[in-house]
């Protein structure tokens, strides 16, 4: 269990999991793994996350077919955040886009009270 | 208000933030905001988090001198995750690494029962 005593999940038993395009170096998403999604994404080399609304197991593109083959795997400093570097297989968000960030914020979305800072 | 409305912050108010350099691709860290480090984040150009440990806003670099640029800041599809592209002024993690991911895991890791798949 040499996996738990390093990595620290949370009081759900969950750690935030980055999936990064390897070679472009884009951020694709941020999902969640419990310890068998984590294991799952080590041993199979396609990335497992936790669903929590689903509450349940959920390999990545089980539904959708594009999964992200997961070519490195990363823990951060204090060792609760995970990062997999891969590839997908075709767009990764459910909207179609290649990457679940296409949404920019603007300072134009803060408070009034805060505008004269832009 | 229009900030809030479009992002979902979890039960303790935060959301997870991850900061990428906005050149190499690099992700650097993955800290967590409170609505106000994120409104400080966008009108102030710099990466602000919300210390979970210490219970208060934290000025990414605030004691160790080294700040994030903020160049760009998204969201994610379900509006809970936040991706700050920007440029770091030195090592962003206190360890002296460029990154905080700089700890590689392995399929050895995982248990005995699971190695014949490695």
């Amino acid at each position: 269990m040499r996996l738990i005593e390093n990595l620290q999940f949370n009081e759900n038993g969950l750690i935030p999991a980055i999936a990064q395009d390897a070679d472009t170096g884009e951020v694709l998403m941020l999902g969640y793994m419990n310890e068998e999604a984590l294991r799952r994404t080590l041993s199979s080399g396609e990335v497992w996350f936790y669903s929590r609304s689903r509450q349940e197991l959920w390999h990545k593109g089980e539904t959708s077919g594009i999964h992200i083959k997961a070519y490195s795997v990363w823990k951060d400093c204090d060792g609760d955040t995970i990062l997999v570097k891969g590839k997908a297989t075709g767009p990764v968000c459910h909207t179609g886009n290649k990457t679940c960030f296409y949404q920019q914020l603007t300072p134009l979305e803060v408070d009034e009270s805060h505008q004269e800072e832009t």
